[in-house]
């Protein structure tokens, strides 16, 4: 199996986090030519300059990922009261501004083809509440709002607009490898999966390239979970 | 049917708009001793004063709508790429940033009495899309992800945290009596809306009430859009 | 507060089981005319029987539970393949079939008057999935829908059809007083309901009272469930 | 591409169906040993036989699809008491009874195996309602609820329980060619896919192979709709 993104040219975003970087093993072995950016998008004008530099841009996996420090997964138990404005305001900076400029920024060259694809990676806990993680879904449910909104408007000019929303998937932001080599959190993890598993990124960009594969998808936020939501 | 909220302290933030008129009206017609507050909350040391100057809150309704100018509703073939940075920043000055810090302030004397009431008036776009409205949509769908967690997170407390999206109800912010004075704008919308009518906003301010009475739902956002939504 | 049926005629079915009893009394408190109907469903004529001794019927709270042998909820291990055909047949026919047909045949007398409201009383089992309860959720799932789609196609005729969705809710025939004498399995239940507690029939029925209260929703399957569900 | 089925076997019911076509002729061209069955699933042990004489079944497409002539797609304004009980009944012995048993017959084998897809194809009606579907959309609903629940209970056993749900897809069954030769008919449609185009059975197909791809999906029905549900 392989040689499903021939000829294809690829934007990955915050390719060295979270889902980045099976995504761009992956695509690169199916023969895309994927760019692999690391930029830091806190300067808005970041987008612009990324999109440009890239030119031609078939794909784009616009993968964001905040700074774990600021609210751990594991924080089951934080009191409601407990963020501060700047966790809201680092996941503003981090997930959504960056995600709402760099589809802003890329659309048009596609609408002029009549032909592109964008992927967001967002994440399934819109779809289900995590105590703990309220600031951190206020920020994920914008962008998947956005994408449900964005994906239908660019549908008709044949740009398909979809994002997969990961979760209990091992990753270097949020379910990192020093976290799940306790074996107690990983346990409580594992009880919560019916797979009964931790997800492998991998399954997670297999997706990614299927949403990319379908064409009659639009707007559509596909939870990747192992049934953790349904 | 009166004096469902007798003895009820109820605070209602941007009392003048949106669904804010008529909880208001029903609220004291049943009894409540309401808190109509009109407060602009651009300045984040707002809701501290708000919230310090109401003393106890036995019910927040956390009511905000931004300003009717910056994307209109009508506004159905936006190009994808036409919303600007300052659009999406005034929604989170106007929508998102208010309800996070209000709900922040006034959930530990809620917690600390273990009784407590909080009816987020958001939106029923994220549930299904519109177009031209992406960043209003992201915006909303922060504020319903942001209820969902945080009312997980506060009902073990007793307190109870839900939210109201309306969509076609009449209101003076998104659903003006001017706007729906447009013969056309007004069929285009009814034809969208299987009740076959506009809703009204006593309709929403009754739903409101009913959320509250309610003490066995927690983290829900609840469509009150005449079938629209489903 | 009472008063707030005043008036009202309503037919509640099955009005021994699940739901029906705290429906039954506080609607009685709040004035209204409730006929308390007991039959077996069965026989298809049944219904037709029941609605014509009724008369006018200004609401129906179509509250139906099928017999709690077949397949207990704390049934959480079954294996996969241990239901059987009787099992679903049941289900189908204590709940699905008589709803079908109750609403069929009570919609023509609310859509001459222009004027009726319809309360299903279903479950929240289809928005989360239990193991064990493949086929229990496949006719609550069904009810659903059928929910949605008529509740959409009468809004237009001023009759409000909606439902309730109960989880984690006492009654007396999913969750039996029997079942939660047993700490254990009580300890479980509690465990994973975000309030801290299991409902109260009485809190089910005021919400079911308030979505008869509401004439803007349409369709609308609203989980009553302490946040299980969000 | 080719080759992403190689020494699976698959088998596919009510083959020369709905979206039977299109999968048979995808998954071949992918290399699967295919088995088409076009058996009638009226007699219930029809489904003991067909699973027999499969043999090994690493991947069953359970594709049920009900005789067009009940209630056309097209009926948009059917009155809500339309519907007989021989309609429901006729989706019922079409789509839910045959699915219920062809997946308790299956998994044994896959459960023994530790390994096995099956993906449902169901359809996306229940997730925004259709006026004058109401049963139709019942029988789907129970569908979709069966995956959900045994999607959960078999992802731990590795088998990955899904379902596509099709909306909006040229088809056999409820798309025809002869409904959509209809200028009329066909204009409607698209004006309410934001697509703006009636989908193909293969994008369909290609979806239904993606879910199989993906092993950390469980109890999941991925929409597939241009756009229509979001």
């Amino acid at each position: 199996m392989s040689g499903r993104l021939e000829d294809r040219r690829v934007l990955v975003t915050h390719a060295e986090r979270y889902i980045g970087p099976p995504v761009v093993e992956l695509f690169r072995r199916e023969g895309a030519d994927v760019i692999a950016d690391q930029s830091e998008y806190a300067d808005p004008s970041t987008v612009q300059e990324v999109v440009e530099r890239a030119g031609r841009i078939d794909v784009l996996v616009a993968n964001f990922a905040g700074p774990p420090h600021i609210m751990p997964v594991t924080n089951m138990l934080t009191d409601a009261t407990a963020f501060e404005d700047e966790d809201f305001e680092a996941y503003l900076q981090e997930l959504v501004w960056p995600l709402l400029r760099i589809v802003r920024a890329t659309l048009p060259q596609m609408i002029e083809r009549r032909s592109g694809k964008i992927v967001g990676v967002t994440s399934a806990t819109r779809l289900r509440a995590i105590p703990g993680l309220s600031v951190y879904s206020a920020a994920r449910g914008a962008q998947n709002a956005f994408v449900q909104v964005v994906g239908n408007e660019v549908a008709a000019h044949n740009v398909q607009f979809n994002a997969i929303g990961p979760a209990h998937i091992a990753n270097n932001m949020y379910y990192t490898s020093e976290m799940l080599e306790d074996e107690e959190v990983r346990e409580q993890f594992v009880s919560e999966i019916p797979a009964g598993r931790i997800g492998e990124g991998e399954e997670a960009a297999e997706l990614a390239l299927a949403t990319d594969a379908s064409d009659f998808l639009a707007g559509q936020v596909i939870p990747i979970s192992g049934g953790w939501v349904t």
